[in-house]
């Protein structure tokens, strides 16, 4: 059985400026703290990038959530963003000395691809997964995702101890949706009620497990000449395979998949990622123990 | 019966940089011109906003698609934007001499809103009407918005004779989606077969009149207390009664519609019109003539 000893929560929301939804709720918590306030913790909110928000944009010299690692907390901070990592250090972290202020940090994000309400889950602690195999039982649609892409070490919520990223769509950048909203706020509500109330859950879940990135295809100088095909678009956690459409170009060609094992596709279509230079990620379905 | 006397068409993408759709094309366009050739006239490309487009943004100073007005046209550029537009008047117009450079002017836009396929047109001349016609004809489902909300001389189609904008949605800014790409791509071959032989289409055609426009409900501060109601997301050009819910405030509470004219919700959501201050826009249904 777990044993609970948290003291401290925090709910990051506005780690990217444009992506509203957290920005919102974070906002309505800061002025409403009872909403999330539970016997036997404190919980804190943080407003993350607020310069990035009044500018509309996902960050303004580099992405927050590639900036928390030890190799930028490390050194003096040379941008918006580092600096901001560096304050979230001492807010929640200081990171991996495992006695960090925060014990659970959850970190609200949306996404442009259509991937419903999923968890980002990159470690491997045990009150993170008892807290992701609870909410997967609370919300049958709930898909978890192990991130091991780019920088996992980097993202906010590996300041703390325990942790994950909400991530929930499909929603354009710089809008707010009562439906998205909503979904997010009962989320973070039912997270609340565990992490009050431990319990054992099941210790086997269904995982999507990070296996590669996939680009756009592009030519010699960089430029996109094939869109996601209409058969991936919207197609997110469904299964790829060989022959499988995955790009149609400009002009009308059909690019298919010819990787050997079947994968499913995520973040499809993510706005954010075409400059990072992924127009999909691929994973394999697993029973994930923990 | 019509007499043709073109000689000019331009097609302008990305005036929005982060509007991809009508980027891509004009970018796909430029190196196979071919494409929007035909006889009789000369279809020239503009690739409009390339700076926005290369930081993924509406614009870098001001909005180009409000900056094409003869008062910004008649003093010095002092933005980005402002000498874009001076640009484009030396290529498009001159504005309003009646000897403008280009005879008809179509400007592609992409929208957060569901739209599906859309004109907004700003002027009464009669080649534009009768290529609305045409177009309505040619496609059932495209909806034609008369726009007189902010600024309608200031549109980039307002710098040619005859123009219009096309307005294709639901799409996040900062993506490309295939079905919206061939959608816009089609109207446009379709525009330009119309061009080369105008035809007497019917002179009678149901118009989406501009009324007024809504914002969302706000506190002393100017901060958003409320999102669009579910009812209403998605649900463009539908009809909206007195009583109809508008907006769900961040703690539930419903906000209808208490006009005593039953209206037309149209953009409901953009994510550009935010920081413009407003929610959607209203419009009543008429069969508009010419």
């Amino acid at each position: 059985m777990y044993k609970n000893l948290i003291k401290n929560v925090v709910i990051v929301g506005g780690t990217h400026g444009n992506e509203f939804t957290g920005v919102y709720l974070a906002k309505y918590w800061l002025k409403n703290p009872n909403m999330v306030q539970r016997r036997g913790f404190n919980t804190n909110i943080i407003f993350a990038n607020q310069k990035a928000f009044k500018e509309v944009r996902r960050y303004i010299d580099r992405d927050l959530n590639r900036s928390c690692s030890l190799s930028i907390l490390s050194k003096n901070a040379d941008s918006h963003e580092a600096k901001l990592a560096h304050h979230l250090n001492t807010l929640i972290g200081p990171k991996d000395n495992h006695q960090e202020n925060a014990d659970f940090v959850v970190d609200l994000h949306t996404t442009t691809s259509n991937m419903g309400i999923s968890l980002v889950i990159s470690n491997q602690n045990e009150l993170t997964w008892l807290a992701a195999s609870y909410l997967s039982e609370e919300f049958p649609d709930l898909k978890i995702y192990r991130w091991q892409g780019d920088e996992e070490g980097a993202f906010v919520d590996s300041l703390g101890a325990d942790g994950f990223a909400i991530e929930v769509g499909a929603i354009p950048q710089g809008v707010l949706r009562s439906d998205i909203y909503k979904q997010t706020e009962e989320i973070v509500y039912k997270l609340l009620d565990f992490l009050e109330n431990p319990s054992d859950t099941n210790r086997t879940v269904n995982v999507y497990d990070h296996v590669t990135l996939v680009d756009f295809p592009r030519d010699n100088d960089g430029e996109i000449i094939a869109m996601i095909h209409p058969q991936r678009q919207d197609n997110d956690f469904k299964l790829i395979q060989s022959g499988d459409p995955m790009f149609l170009s400009f002009e009308g060609q059909i690019i298919v998949y010819e990787g050997s094992e079947s994968l499913y596709g995520l973040f499809i279509n993510e706005a954010a990622y075409y400059e990072k230079g992924f127009a999909m990620c691929l994973a394999r379905k697993i029973e994930y123990s923990f």
